[in-house]
């Protein structure tokens, strides 16, 4: 089985170590996109380039593909123009988080991304289990000064979400510091969802179980369905 | 005051009619977007040069501007890079549509936008009030053949809607029958909503009244922000 | 065009400037009602009189009217009586308030709507919207003494509730008040929907769209029908 | 105890059926309002005379009130200008159904009353409870013509319902024909909740348990409220 | 009229008063559950024996049951097994409450009941009117040893939920304690809701009223069901 | 990695194929219950058993729990009583189908639990996506007589459930037929997820991630939390 992660592909390594044996993981980045995802000016900049990038992973016959932003943009679009599962991290790690406990938050680092991960949640269904989306508030410039500053304000907001929000499971929205989601979990006692992870082993599951994204819900373009053998005339 | 319609040139002469003497109406074209939109994978694909031209447009001094997709791509994305209204036909209709009556529908003519209507309906907020979203049943690539035959269907599936459905009041999602929207009303006997139309004026509205949508709904991209003076050191 | 606002004549001059230049804004006063509206017993005492005065002014010739009252109190019934858009400041601001962010709040002087205003907000389908409505806690004996003093109380609680009830946009619902809106806005930095303001822009933008409340939802009461034939005999 | 009904007198005998034995039950007219209750315009007619004589039953000794219009109009209102409990048959004959079953129904005589029902049935609270209103199709003016058909016609309805709508309870909003509900019940297979009955018994529940309604949903009037000593010098 | 309290046979007295003259209240105990009830592991192993007795129950005659546990467990298994109302203290308080006023809260003693009891609401369909269910936080080893101390407690607890979380309503979730729900009531100004207490009269009424919950709700089990005549050839 | 699966140990080498290769699945029956579990009173019936296996299985050292029924009976109990994770297949092959589509539906044979099944969804946190649970119409005792036939009218009903209750996505809600899910979804055309495998799997994802569910959602009963110090004098 090969999954392709769309992201940096210096994150390939580490991604590798989420999947089962025997899963390949390829990371890959889209072309055309910004240098980082800090708004939603720079996820719909970087859809265009996924799409095109997911249509050529198809063909090049991946079983799968995650898309590497958090907030899934595009995840509706990606799934009109393939067939095989397209797993959004944001959506799965919120319907992970609703299977492990009554109300769930996630927490992220970037003030722009709460509002569109609020809005996520009543797309994917689930915002009657969403306590609060809470973000850290320290400027986009200065989150990758000092990472141990940031982890360390991190776990101080999540225990206030925790015990004020009444958020028993977590989902840590934030790229790099995803990676160390089982640290944050140790110090707060709570579940802590890890979206790459999950999204990563849910397209496996999904793989393993012959399931794929329904095209009744994400139909094929017009403009790329097969004409029909009267219009080829 | 001045209005940007971004969509077809075409239509710059009957968007005029739409809105208030004294009222100026350009419509523009976004550049890098597909012929037409039937489908998401169309809409994200538009998004990205309707950011460029909506930053054109503020600085050229316009006061409003309306997307002219009914699904309203991007319009979170728009509204962090610009201050001036930015008023989407779909979210704009179907709050008009509330106001009117108990429940209203979604009427289209394309199959790829049913879905992602009802979760413009989630997103807006009206999803209680969302009766249906229907479309057709008239393939992408024969809907032009006969715009009266279409029209037509479009009455019949409409009476359908209202009867079965319980839809007190209708939204045309369809671009251009939309213009026909008074005929539409006249032929089934309830308030049909002309998107675009109420777009428009609602962007007047918000320009008399001095509003526009809240920067800490639609923060500005901190690649965009003004750097603090800490930083320009 | 001719919109009539039914409340205090007083207010003429000032409400004819928020209507568009050659709308003509006529105030009037419905007959019977109490002297102030300030709990749900002083609305329904003051409906009977507007549904009278709403057959009134339809038979006059106008061409849409505007309740004064911000809680909207008989709206329903109104909308059965005539034909022509009836369009009430509470349910107009809250659709408005939800196109320009993700969540709004109502801040009013009067304990006795906090409720029924939360009520209003789920008819109108737009609950999932509202973050709080929230009241200044002067007693109503005392709100006009010191109208400055109440501002500024109104102040400080729309600034409690932008960052306690994390609400985007704001509601000003409270009749005198409501004149100051844009100097609220311009104090907490978010949108100040004036409920007055933008039901009469409203009004003016159904009659330029030929659109009223649907009669479905709103049917002529069967008392005021006209009688089949069969009983004229 | 003595519970007032406030609706027809010819009434009274029957109610008295209703209540437990020792429960005196009074039927009372309120002035001042229309001959019948067919629309929303009816029912705001009638609130201010229910209102005066709401006042008058407290001063009375009466233990408890039940308005005898399904629709509890002006509920809010009467409940903030008595302390004694206010039992609306309409709020009250829902939240006895949702105790029966999954979901319910409530099938009507009048076509104006539907969409209010279900407004009412969202304030309640128990919306998602609520599986349709339904009415019989039958013009006012014929209703009476032939009992006998109109129940026949309200169970067919009732079939429809159940099986169309899959409602496990039904409440029968009609006043005369609320009597018929056992009736009804025996022959749709299914509870059948009489709005009056439900109102009066809980009724005599809440004087027992001594319950009413919070003053801080329904607060007293600030224009009824005793003044302070500081204002009356 | 005979109705059966399911749970401690000492609470037969102080039960007995709260239902009406001439209605025997029963308490009979259940065999096989656990000695207390302080947790969902509790609830469940008590429901078998409770479900046992309900079939003993209506085998006997009774017209009624009222299981002891606030947490309803088992209620829907209940109703399958038996055509008498089954009448669940928690649902039933629930409901009251929401016709009591605008939001109500629970408070209970039990941490282990909290999530629970949030999920119980929007089984019965008022989780709209929910403010927040709150514990107070001592532990259950405690609780007995100075019930002065934890009704104090309860005090604080129920003050804090009116103000902080505006609950109007509150239900007194908690066995022994719910016999001090007027105490409770004085002390902190809004109606408190005795589960047992509504729940009891609730049954009178559904017997007075010859309702009962549905049996398309609750149908009953195929394994109890009487056989077809084919089948028993 | 090993996951014991609760049921019928007849289905071990069945399920075994479910899971990665290097995961040990282990069927194991719990001790008590009914024969069958076909309506909710067979539900409680059968958890007190799976409770004390499970306490036994985490003390075997199993990493995973995975109850066999469908409608998740005693879930929230089993995850109080133990540490490893438990996962329900109801809820999670919902939470799985809302990640594939738009809505899905729940197909399954048994009238007695299609209720139970959308309070579950409720539950869960998922009803938003839940376009409704149907079941197929053969009595109990007829289901198990010709599987083929039974089968065939599952595809019909599924079908029927697709084109009325627009479901993308179909959950097979049967015990034995879901393993014939692949087959299903061949003849639908639409995803068809079966339960069990998305359940094992997930466990399997929880194990790997190191997640399991929150103990501030299910706590230790307190007759099983460890003593504290005080106590033990």
């Amino acid at each position: 089985m090969r999954i392709c992660y769309v992201g940096p592909t210096s994150r390939q390594a580490a991604l590798q170590a989420f999947v089962s044996p025997g899963v390949e993981l390829v990371a890959r980045r889209a072309s055309g996109g910004p240098p980082s995802i800090e708004s939603m000016y720079d996820e719909y900049l970087s859809v265009p380039g996924i799409m095109e990038l997911a249509m050529e992973l198809e063909r090049e016959g991946f079983d799968a593909i995650v898309p590497g932003c958090f907030g899934d943009p595009g995840l509706d679009a990606l799934r009109e123009v393939v067939d095989i599962p397209v797993v959004g991290p944001g959506a799965t790690a919120m319907l992970v988080a609703a299977n492990l406990g009554h109300r769930f938050s996630v927490v992220t680092v970037l003030e722009n991304v709460v509002r569109p991960l609020e809005n996520l949640a009543l797309i994917t269904g689930v915002a009657a289990k969403l306590a609060s989306v809470r973000q850290i508030g320290i400027p986009v410039l200065e989150l990758n000064n000092d990472l141990d500053a940031t982890f360390s304000r991190l776990i101080d907001v999540s225990r206030e979400t925790i015990e004020q929000d009444r958020a028993d499971v977590l989902v840590l929205g934030c790229g790099t510091l995803s990676f160390r989601s089982a640290e944050l979990q140790a110090a707060v006692g709570v579940p802590v969802v890890n979206p790459l992870q999950v999204a990563l082993r849910t397209a496996e599951m999904l793989v393993a179980c012959g399931l794929s994204h329904s095209k009744r819900s994400y139909p094929v373009p017009p403009k790329m369905a097969p004409q029909p053998a009267s219009m080829a005339d």
